[in-house]
């Protein structure tokens, strides 16, 4: 086992220069051959040359009604008092060409009184107008009318589509209409996707603990194919240098790049660089973007690789989700436009306001999850979970920020270019919802999906940065569940205090119940707050609204934090409490029904809890928002919450207080 | 043969009235089923269902680094002044699990002055740092750093994805990582596009006068793949109403919409209406949409097709090619948006100012196809062709205006929505060019394609057109060949009194051959002006920079209008010119190589004539000019023109003249 290769990270712009100036050199940085499709296949791909139109379109003068084809000179003096009778006439429907004689169509509607061997006709009778060998007229045509001249949509010679132009469905149409039956397009480029990794497991897989999960390849070779490109998925190869080689080896030889999935680390088992010098020439190990660092790029050596082709670039692609697809977009995506001819990175982009202060590594290009609202007239950019291993910031994302290297970071209120995995429409139709989480809350998402153009996109913060977020201007609502333990009340206090100046209208949401999560089969027989004296428990941290109430009820019955054996070990999620009864470490704790649901916990009701939406009244009188008040008073969605283990629909909708 | 149908224009809500109405009832009018499919197969199709998380990710506490798993307790008094050795370690892998008694990591290169028996290890012996046994750290941890606790990603039970979602390549990797190997999504509607009409023929034919490529069927099959269809093609089917019936039979046993096209006008071979009537229910015929107006709605019955499924519905689309593709957008895409569960017509739009006034008819509503241009600080919307038979009108378009029912058009100036064809970002790098077009221009626009993200769009309105509408500030630039009769001089004195105003570059951009057009071997051996008194002439409109030429040229040699036999014969474009003497109606007429090219003729070059550019010198300085100038000064661009018939680059690039 040779030494091991250190990270060392060099900026992206330095990393790209490197990796193009080897491309560059490899004769690969440049658009692929084209390669003749035939136009129903040709969907989607690129031109690889100009189009030029082989015929004119109409490739003859062409009736564009149907009618008679007359000279317009005869028609010179037609007026209403003055109809005309034309016998140099001939009977053409939308299309046909016109005799060598005519250069005008009457449309039938306008040629009236006809006969046919004395039968009088009248407009409409189809079957017979062809027949007929004279009509009357009462306007006069000018030259060309109601024909379509000969090149009049295309001309013989002329450029109909330039080259590196992604054909759409009318592109199809005028390519054929001008006389082609196929198109020269980009060849798709070639990607092999291999995952390596002893601890992978495919998806699906039944998964013990240490297990992960392998679907950065299914990602990438989605990535691969919505760039346009056509990707081979790879088995799991295991941590095993021979056989990573070996499967490198075998995709050089029928693929343009090659995306070497983890391993590119410096941990005891990450081969990728060592595989990439073995086989070639190994440009960058370690790029300045977060997240993202062990970027691996490498172009392989025909003379190495045994392979008849020549030098393919590698990419050896970062282990964590997040980062595995950001590298998709920063590195892989500009490779394959540049193989199509198209031009990089062509999202959209959108101009908005950072809601909270960011901290950014110096060094680091950050490429920053964001979900973005439109509220009130400011476009507001809210940071999603930093983390590289949180593949739902990904999905939940609206857009990235990007902060470049140099900068420390962002300022609240700075403007920032958002740019957009979504349309802005979809920006447009989003209400941005901020606060303590709850299960029917997704629910209310998914119905409202299912029933209007609108999207709910919910983040968690807790209660108190729900209404925090919304004083900031950052949500159209914040999910609430903050008991008052002076007055027994629920959310008022806090909007009074944290709101002061904004109206709101509080609604209740649902009542859930909140109790005691305990192991399957309840094997302490835990019943009551009062059973805490003989078991172990473990707590929410200060602040959270489950430890607001736990601190509450247990006053109410005159128990002290003291005599509780884990009150000071403090966990921040539901889960978390929940996760910790699982393992052994505590005998229970205080949460919500579906986090005990979620470990295949038991669970003993205790206490209904009032969770509550705050809506700025501005917003709660908004069109946008009147899809989700519809839906809270659907009696089917009440049906559905109904079904949910802890939850009580008495109130849902109700008007709880108008502040302000 | 019945009697025919009539054409009995209802408007746009009233045909979606009736035919939502009749899918109603038939229960078509609601998502398709959903079908299970492997998460390598369902990239860009629509979850039927919410995807709630099987398992929790991570399912486990995982590092999230290379280091070793501690106790953040006995890390509590460590500092960079009191090292502190830790013997109840774990050396982890990223990914891999902390042991029970373990609640952070440190991370390698925060483990410092490693031993193995006795040998000295430093940060980066990756191969012997899991034997070590202990390690000294110096700074202090707090519970849970460097670790992924379980759920971070997802919690078991939780909504990832809700129904009705258009998969991206992340979402299937959340949807792999919260433990699913496949996902439910919507059945893809299965759309059969029949093409009739006995005088079509297949994409890349032979065509003879009379004959019409059909490729209608090609854009509506591809329009129906984009929008998440799958389509079937048939064969084109003569007008014979029997065949029509039985194809249509044929189809509906397999297919959940039928797409007919052509023959549902109300001409002599019109039999979709008949079809439609005698296989089911005839809903609407006739929709007072332009383009569009003869669209058939109906629902086919399943007694009276003979097939075991239920009602199908059935849409008779109008036979010109804009008016199918815009009935592909209207009464198609809606349909399959339902059928998906997702909403219609999501194209982004875009406030623009129109640039000319447009007259509609008050009883349609209009869909108008426009270029937009950011043209300064406006962004213009200028209406294209309106012809229906105009696919490049479609091509060349970067959206739709829709001119609703009941407004008699639009006035100059006014706002409108803009339903975009492109992005915004597209748009803003778009150079906009009118005036009179050239070949040159087409290739020009080629060679920025190539080199640039930018997109130079030219729309053909004449050398005087081009400089009113840069007047008017609706483009970037003018193509223009205006000579002064008086001086000989171009362009110059057109530019003084049209554009008085504002400053122009008027750049050379090439000279180009002006001649008579004659048939192919010159029959009547005409060699100069002078011969056109022993031949017939056909000439161009006057105020055309040809006709302007051929006046001041015929002046300069004494030769009278009168003695020009055909002299007040006009045409308006090169190419009609040509085509009148293709088709023997006069012996010879002036205009450009390529025109004569285009229709096989044969060209006498008689003068040379200057093309330029006028630039007004706010773009000229822009940064969205810089590719075109680049390419202008081009050598490999010069000598691709040099290569064109009729062309000399003598002068390319040259500043003719800065005006005001």
């Amino acid at each position: 086992m040779s030494k091991k290769i250190y990270l060392d990270d060099i900026p992206l712009s330095e990393a790209w220069a490197r990796f193009s100036a080897a491309m560059q050199t490899a004769d690969k940085w440049q658009p692929l051959d084209g390669e003749e499709v035939s136009l129903d296949q040709a969907l989607g791909r690129v031109t690889a040359q100009p189009i030029f139109a082989k015929i004119s379109a109409p490739h003859y003068h062409a009736s564009a009604m149907d009618g008679y084809a007359v000279r317009a000179e005869d028609t010179a003096q037609a007026s209403d008092n003055n109809p005309i009778t034309l016998t140099q006439i001939k009977y053409v429907d939308t299309g046909d060409p016109l005799p060598g004689w005519a250069n005008a169509v009457v449309p039938i509607e306008n040629a009236q009184m006809l006969e046919v061997r004395g039968q009088k006709l009248e407009v409409g009778d189809s079957d017979l107008q062809p027949l007929t060998s004279h009509i009357q007229i009462r306007s006069a045509l000018t030259p060309w009318s109601h024909v379509r001249a000969m090149g009049e949509d295309m001309v013989a010679t002329e450029l109909v589509l330039p080259s590196n132009h992604l054909l759409r469905p009318v592109d199809l149409g005028a390519i054929a209409g001008c006389g082609h039956s196929g198109v020269n397009v980009r060849r798709q480029p070639r990607v092999a996707v291999i995952p390596t990794g002893t601890e992978l497991v495919p998806a699906g897989s039944t998964v013990k603990v240490g297990d992960i999960i392998e679907y950065n390849s299914l990602v990438l070779a989605a990535q691969v194919q919505t760039w346009g490109g056509v990707a081979t998925r790879y088995n799991i190869v295991p941590d095993n240098f021979d056989q990573i080689v070996a499967t490198v080896r075998e995709a050089a030889a029928t693929h343009d790049l090659i995306l070497l999935n983890a391993g590119s680390s410096s941990g005891s088992e990450d081969f990728s660089a060592r595989v990439v010098e073995s086989l070639g020439t190994l440009l960058v190990h370690g790029v300045a973007v977060r997240p993202g660092h062990p970027v691996i790029l490498g172009m392989l050596d025909e003379t190495k690789t045994q392979t008849p082709k020549s030098k393919i670039p590698i990419i050896g692609i970062p282990g964590y989700p997040v980062s595995a697809a950001l590298t998709g977009e920063i590195f892989v995506e500009p490779i394959l436009a540049k193989w199509l001819g198209r031009s990089a990175n062509q999202q959209p982009t959108l101009e908005a306001t950072i809601s909270r202060k960011v901290l950014s590594p110096m060094g680091d290009d950050e490429y920053m999850r964001v979900t973005v609202g439109k509220v009130g007239r400011r476009v507001v950019a809210t940071p999603l979970s930093r983390g590289a291993g949180v593949i739902t910031s990904l999905v939940r994302a609206d857009g990235i920020v990007r902060i470049p290297r140099l900068s420390e970071g962002l300022q609240a209120g700075d403007g920032v270019t958002v740019h957009l995995y979504r349309t802005p429409t979809e920006i447009d139709h989003t209400i941005v919802a901020i606060g303590s989480h709850d299960l029917c809350l997704d629910l209310l998402s998914q119905f409202i999906a299912e029933k209007s153009a609108m999207r709910l996109a919910s983040a968690n913060v807790g209660s108190l940065g729900g209404l925090i977020a919304l004083g900031r201007g950052e949500a159209h609502l914040a999910g609430t569940h903050l008991l008052d333990p002076d007055t027994g009340e629920y959310n008022v206090s806090y909007i009074q205090r944290y709101l002061p100046d904004t109206p709101i209208v509080l609604m209740t949401f649902v009542y859930r119940d909140q109790g005691l999560i305990v192991p399957k089969g309840n094997p302490k027989k835990i019943r009551t707050l009062a059973d805490l004296e003989h078991a172990s428990f473990v707590n929410r941290q200060r602040g959270a609204g489950t430890r607001v109430l736990l601190d509450f009820e247990i006053g109410k019955i005159g128990l002290s934090p003291e005599s509780i054996r884990g009150y000071e070990r403090e966990e921040y999620t539901h889960l978390a409490v929940a996760a910790a009864v699982a393992s052994g470490v505590a005998d229970c704790g205080l949460g919500i029904h579906s986090a005990a649901s979620a470990l295949d916990l038991d669970f003993v009701p205790l206490f209904k809890e009032r969770y509550d939406l705050a809506i700025p009244k501005e917003f709660f009188e908004s069109e946008l928002m009147r899809p989700l008040l519809e839906t809270i008073n659907d009696s089917k969605f009440k049906e559905s919450v109904k079904k949910l283990a802890g939850y009580d629909i008495r109130g849902m909708g109700n008007i709880a207080a108008q502040l302000l």
